[in-house]
């Protein structure tokens, strides 16, 4: 082992090296009732995501013939260190950070479903996070694709839909950049302190569905902005892996849905 | 076995005799944050309990000495058979019955503590019905009141509360009336088709805190009303040893809470 | 006289025996445009009822063929020591007490009502209170019945309903628990030193509609509790016979509304 | 009696002439609670008015040294022919007539009290239209003076305010244009048919406090601008001997309250 | 020179003799989509109007054959010497002057207009304050009627509204009395001091659509009224002919509108 | 001229080369009252910039030394083809879309910004969309930084601020990709059809301060990213240049505000 690789592994607070996934976790049906449902753990991160499909689509595009997909993320008001008011009851609606953050989680989701395919239907994917530590927007897209197959798959197996009603399989991480160095899916303590959070949401091979990154103090070098790029999307194939696994014990078969 | 015992036990729905509790489960330290997290589960119905103590007391008792204890109550939007708006995100504020059971909780859960003893705290109780299928306010009064030992236990071991900051165990059961018999803890298909619906939250020795029935179509006579409670408070030992249980097992010893 | 009972009646603040009713007025007609109004005064409590009827019914149960029945309560911002702010006018919505309180008149007088027998009509009973000393929720009860009965009555005069379109009449009452007593009918001040606050709606014959107890510090033994409940029960003779004295006077028939 | 006086007079709904007022009634002490109560009743049109006196004033005045008042105009759910959303309960907030309306109230009703005089207290005058049939909102104001002169007069009497609070009685009048002539005190039928609809708020003397007035289809020339002005302010006199007599049966000096 | 005339001319803040207008500029086509954009500024006071048309009236008047028109009025959040809260993102809806004031707007421009000879559409008239030095409400009116006659001209030269869809042109203009005189379209700092503050609005000929004046601090003696009146009254031939000359501008020939 | 290339330029809707930025204009001292106001166009798009600067910081930074930098972007209910409800006077608050955009300028300019050195001042940045066509957010953000360097340059005048407050100059841009390249400054039709839209907020230099991208139906490759990301980087140094003559001509010295 390289010494000066071993101290940077050591800097991480949890021990790992830099290119590291937390430990995921992914049990499907822990709802009764949804037509997809996902408790999804990454390390102290937890996302539990429930995916409805409607018959019935916005007035807006009644007027075509396919579907829609929206979703909507809340943080439990105990997700983290200090309790904070319920989202939604204060007197100003929405928070803004759930508002921008849902809008993400829907346009990524949307890009993963032929939404022509699925009829004039919507699907609804509802994020709670129930403990937040970090990468929570990333882990709902994770988890939100896991749900969203589910329920496609749900609906084939009652002779609803047909084959290829996915696209493409998505997945999200998060990157950061700290001690001179891109830091795979970081925890709460890490974004803290890092220079840029980059959040990805990609294909298996690596082809981008959504990139949204924030320099916290000041500006970055493309050259760390490319490095932290990188670093996110070699991370997909292992990232499909897991949700992949996830649905095979469900008894999803992906590539039916995706043909 | 006696005919007309077997041919009312077959009607329920899940083959339960008339006094028969549904299976219950109670996970504690499900969320890593709360000082008291309990996930809940009786029959099909599922509530996530969160319990949180933050310093400082609402404006309108400041003057005061001691502390205050609040509930709040949600459906999660797809904790039916339909997805439904999620609750606070209306034009109207929090939906009219999650405000009526909220205030149940709460006012169940502050007969359990001794809120002169806790300092200017107030505990807050989040009960989020993940699954509901009947006895949801019951349940999340049950699972609150081991949410809120948890919590106070932790302060304790933390040497912030002396004993005794606990009054009495509470919990709580439904009761339904049909078919000519009181009927324990009714499921949502039962409740449906129930003559009156009766909340009943107690302590063990089957002394009252809370009690509200609601007959459905027609009035009920005292007699049946009598029955049904009596049915109710009968169950309190049985839920009394569920909630010890879990405390237990998570190393709360509710006799120096109770003290 | 026993002086026991001579003791215990000093010790009302009014004077009154623990059996006694306040003394009630019941004015009709008080509003020019509802179908029914009442203005109803129990002691120093003063509830306006306004029963108004429409055409439809809300989307929910417009496949069906009978009617709906709605309550709406609110506390008028001087109707206390203080001033409160407006009802409904806060950033929150509808007050949590006002959303409880409203769903009870509701359920309590949709009992009352054959709502399939009156077509696709909504029934909404404004209950404003103008004065609060105690007993508000089953002050709106009996006075809605008298005003929901006005209503139907003035539609039944117009020939758009039949006979029988009510049940049951219904009226309701508070019972406190103090002093080692069951007290009726209690007023603001004895409320708040009370052991328990029971609110009752029943019949005549005193089946029960709605009980809804609430301890207000301990626990209280079950023996209490049906003291209590069989003095509310007790009193609904008098309290029919006030509704009645009423509608006579307005020239309401009520036998054959309920016929 | 002439003719055309006759024909005049018979077109009015009511058989009134162009300048009679309708009946009013005046009944103070309506409400328990409130400093200054008053149910105002003028022809079909019925408010009640509620003065509470708080101490404080608004964050944005308590550099100064005086008090504030302000006004709060709700129509009753079912002032009018058809039932109405409750007044704030919607999702838009205040309706924008009340809005309109309370702010007028509240701008006349400051000028006829000497806020420097009150000391740090602000004064709130609830109006509550329980019956509308035109001209709520001059009504409110006529009935809001005699609450906010209740109100003082109570301060008063418990020696917390000196004399001279009152700066002028004043008093409010609605007019409207039809038929070729000025139209006193316009009923809702005659309202709804006017050229146009002038609300007047002035003194005994026909000093104008507020003149707001509004053509309903085509613009009015000036000289009938003019016979409007004249008429009401004719009427004021007659308004201000109401008020007065309304005072003086509740034990009301306004002089000394004016002085 | 009259020396007394010199004084009182010198006594306004910016030099203006008493029956002075402020200087107008009027911009035509400042926002690319509205059917009628008008950039207005008087003075120190700056109103953006936009007039947009849509097919389709609101539901309560859909069964009629005409059209309707409503105003939107706002302050922008930096209108003034400090940024206020954005309009409308409060907890507590629209502000209430501004509800005032819009409604004022939408009354005076459906004076002006024949709803009947527009077809079933919406004329919508946004008028927001960029920079308020006072009189915003009547510069929203004279602005608002340009923008409302650009609109309908842009439509008839569509071929989509024939002749005579104005019934007059309108304008707005504010009147102050101050130090023993009426003072023409008075700033924010003469506003402030002034004893009454008069909002008329007027055809060219001086017919009165809407009259809308406060006394600030004792009411005022009708001679001061009325003088008031005709100096607001005498103004609208030179605020029409500013109306005029920009319409000209724009290529509209307000004859035909009105013909 | 390289055929291929004449196609390629034919083919954006206003003739622009790939690589050309639009038009832009800069007009500051738009509005009167703000500490920095900026009129900004940009081909169809116009934004109007109102910087606030205001004395105290939110309650969660108190206790710390610095200031803070928030924004607000609101589409004026015109700036598009058809009317649209006045952004927070729905009854949800806030639209989704807007809250996600005014969270990317704050974060941007207060990258900008040394918060620790402007003292206990909130910075507030109002961005209204007078004219929308594609390119609003970042168009926010380039007159954002005008509009804060205006206003910090106007505290610095009057001595409140030393040298140094500015971090760097940032601005944003912009870039689509669709029909097989990368294209800078998209307007509305290019943004519709691209398939690829990526905001991007940058210093002169090219380093990153705010990186956001969509891909509108399919993921793009990486390739492409890195082709869009290049072109946005590389329009810095222009858009720089924009910033600072309209600084120039306003007479605001960069390099002192930059120190």
């Amino acid at each position: 082992m390289v010494p000066g690789m071993s101290d940077a592994t050591k800097s991480r607070p949890d021990g790992r090296a830099p290119s590291d996934l937390r430990t995921v976790t992914i049990e499907t049906g822990f709802q009764r009732n949804p037509e997809g449902s996902v408790l999804y753990r990454a390390g102290g991160t937890t996302v539990l995501v429930s995916v409805s499909v409607a018959e019935g689509v916005p007035a807006w595009m009644q007027s075509g013939r396919g579907g829609w997909l929206t979703a909507e993320y809340a943080m439990h008001p105990r997700a983290n260190a200090r309790r904070q008011r319920r989202d939604g009851r204060s007197a100003a609606g929405v928070d803004g950070r759930s508002a921008e953050i849902q809008r993400l989680i829907g346009r990524s989701l949307r890009a993963a479903v032929r939404l022509d395919q699925i009829g004039q239907r919507t699907i609804t994917v509802d994020c709670d996070v129930l403990d937040g530590d970090g990468g929570t927007r990333t882990a709902a897209v994770t988890a939100g694709f896991v749900g969203v197959a589910l329920a496609l798959d749900a609906l084939r197996k009652r002779a609803l839909l047909g084959r290829g009603v996915l696209r493409v399989p998505v997945g999200g991480v998060s990157v950061g950049y700290a001690g001179g160095r891109a830091l795979l899916d970081v925890c709460y303590q890490e974004d803290r302190d890092a220079q840029m959070d980059l959040n990805i949401v990609a294909t298996r091979a690596g082809a981008i569905i959504e990139v949204q990154g924030t320099a916290e103090a000041s500006p970055i070098p493309r050259q760390h902005f490319d490095e932290m790029l990188a670093l996110g999307l070699g991370a997909m194939p292992a990232i499909d892996a897991l949700q992949r696994g996830a649905l095979e014990r469900a008894g999803v078969a992906l590539d039916e849905l995706c043909g």
